[in-house]
């Protein structure tokens, strides 16, 4: 049997091992390659793993698993959503296990929900393999955008959003543009004058410099910016980050969360602001 | 060369593996095997590790790295020596890569540092080889004791403690006993009458059912029983629980806190009692 790119066979037993750092190497048990197409963006697998169940793979790293992937989403899109107190027009830029959109449609005051994805072949297979994560997203609100999120935000519009999304992978392939100055200033724009947008800031255990440089742009353009963390198991290192910009608003309204998730709660929402000391040592503070 | 256990040699590289789960496999690559030794309680290594500099593993499995030792041991003595208004005489079992004694020495008002550890080699081991964990330790005031946790706790004492930190292995090999209702039960009968125990309770994540356990069994011994967590990146699944037995006293002082420390902080003591809804699922309300 030819091995996949990525598996391994080991006697009778298929290995999938994501290789985040040169030195350090995670090795999960699969039970079937459930899906494994090449497309013009990047290798995408989705794979029923044992301990994780089905999970999304993009160019070898690991993006959702069915029994961690809310962990991400929710952390994504309820903090943005608690902290903006109307939220109306809402742009998810990647997010392409579906997850986060899922997610923002638990909010009937949201009338916009564009999502701008460039690898429409990633939403197909979520959809159809990884419903743990994509939910079924019949709800109407929901457009699906398959576009580079770099261009579509340059393009002119007769709206504003009032919170953008930025669901991107890792700072590598497809997603590298996603993390510069030029997208960010673009973000802004697209943004009404109270607006605040949100990114994944990646690990502050390794890589730290991304998350400082994501913090410097982003403090360039918005007067508020912030930082959040969460613990995302099948996430090298299990810390990670976000980073919110923001126009105008500053705080989260704990008490007036009232979503059915099974991470984010009132408490969460207070406390994942509460950094280590390691990680506020990483704060720029000028 | 022979290749120590759990060791692998790769072309010119060297691998640990440490495999928590049968279907989950974490491959760290090694500069150097520092020491390894068999105890007559379990195997003894400390590699230097590439990403996570010296780590201390028992029995194939990773107890503490310099990269993240200190979220751990900061996390098990800081939040109980919080809670308790003026601790005087602590206990520690277990703990023998030194760094929760290293914590528990940065409070003047404590007079009293007992150590309790099965392995004298584990202590030798940090002592020379783990010193970013173990520090220098030369504190008078703690007496380190060599025997089994189990069996200190039954003996006739002069003296009761205020705090007692159960800093143990996972509950297999030497470490069982230490998750036994009967060792709870000496650990109450050894704490002044507004006196608070911590033990480690694994990863709510992967061994939820142990997590359970040990709620269940405190709650049938102290009056207050409570669960915080921190992210341990080296610990599978980088989730981590800890849970607290309180004879009295219920709250932490966040304003008090006042050490030196890379993790805890104010908030950091705030928030670790603010609890994910997938944990807050796994709670005993009774």
């Amino acid at each position: 049997m030819k091995m996949e790119k990525y598996l391994q066979q080991v006697g009778d037993e298929i290995w999938f091992t994501e290789i985040d750092r040169d030195n350090l190497k995670i090795n999960y048990r699969i039970k079937e390659v459930v899906y494994s197409e090449t497309s013009p963006f990047q290798h995408i697998m989705i794979l029923d793993s044992y301990d994780f169940g089905p999970m999304l793979v993009l160019d070898g790293a690991i993006q959702s698993t069915a029994l961690d992937g809310y962990i991400y989403n929710e952390m994504i899109t309820h903090i943005p959503l608690n902290i903006h107190p109307n939220p109306k027009n809402v742009l998810i830029i990647g997010g392409g296990d579906c997850g986060a959109a899922r997610e923002v449609a638990k909010y009937p005051g949201i009338q916009r929900i564009d999502m701008v994805e460039i690898d429409e072949m990633v939403v197909k297979a979520s959809k159809k393999y990884l419903k743990e994560v994509s939910g079924d997203l019949s709800d109407p609100r929901v457009n699906f955008i398959f576009k580079d999120g770099t261009a579509f935000v340059k393009e002119k519009r007769d709206y504003l959003y009032d919170v953008i999304i930025v669901d991107s992978s890792d700072p590598v392939g497809p997603a590298v543009k996603l993390f510069e100055l030029e997208f960010y200033k673009d973000l802004y724009n697209n943004l009404h004058e109270d607006g605040l947008m949100v990114c994944q800031s990646e690990s502050p255990f390794f890589y730290p410099e991304m998350m400082v440089n994501i913090q410097k742009r982003l403090k360039s353009i918005f007067p508020v910016v912030k930082l959040y963390m969460a613990t995302v198991p099948t996430y090298p290192g299990g810390f990670w980050s976000f980073t919110l910009g923001s126009k105008k608003y500053r705080e989260p309204n704990p008490e007036a969360f009232d979503k059915d998730t099974k991470y984010v709660n009132k408490g969460i929402i207070k406390s994942c602001f509460q950094l280590p000391n390691f990680v506020k040592d990483l704060l720029i503070t000028d």
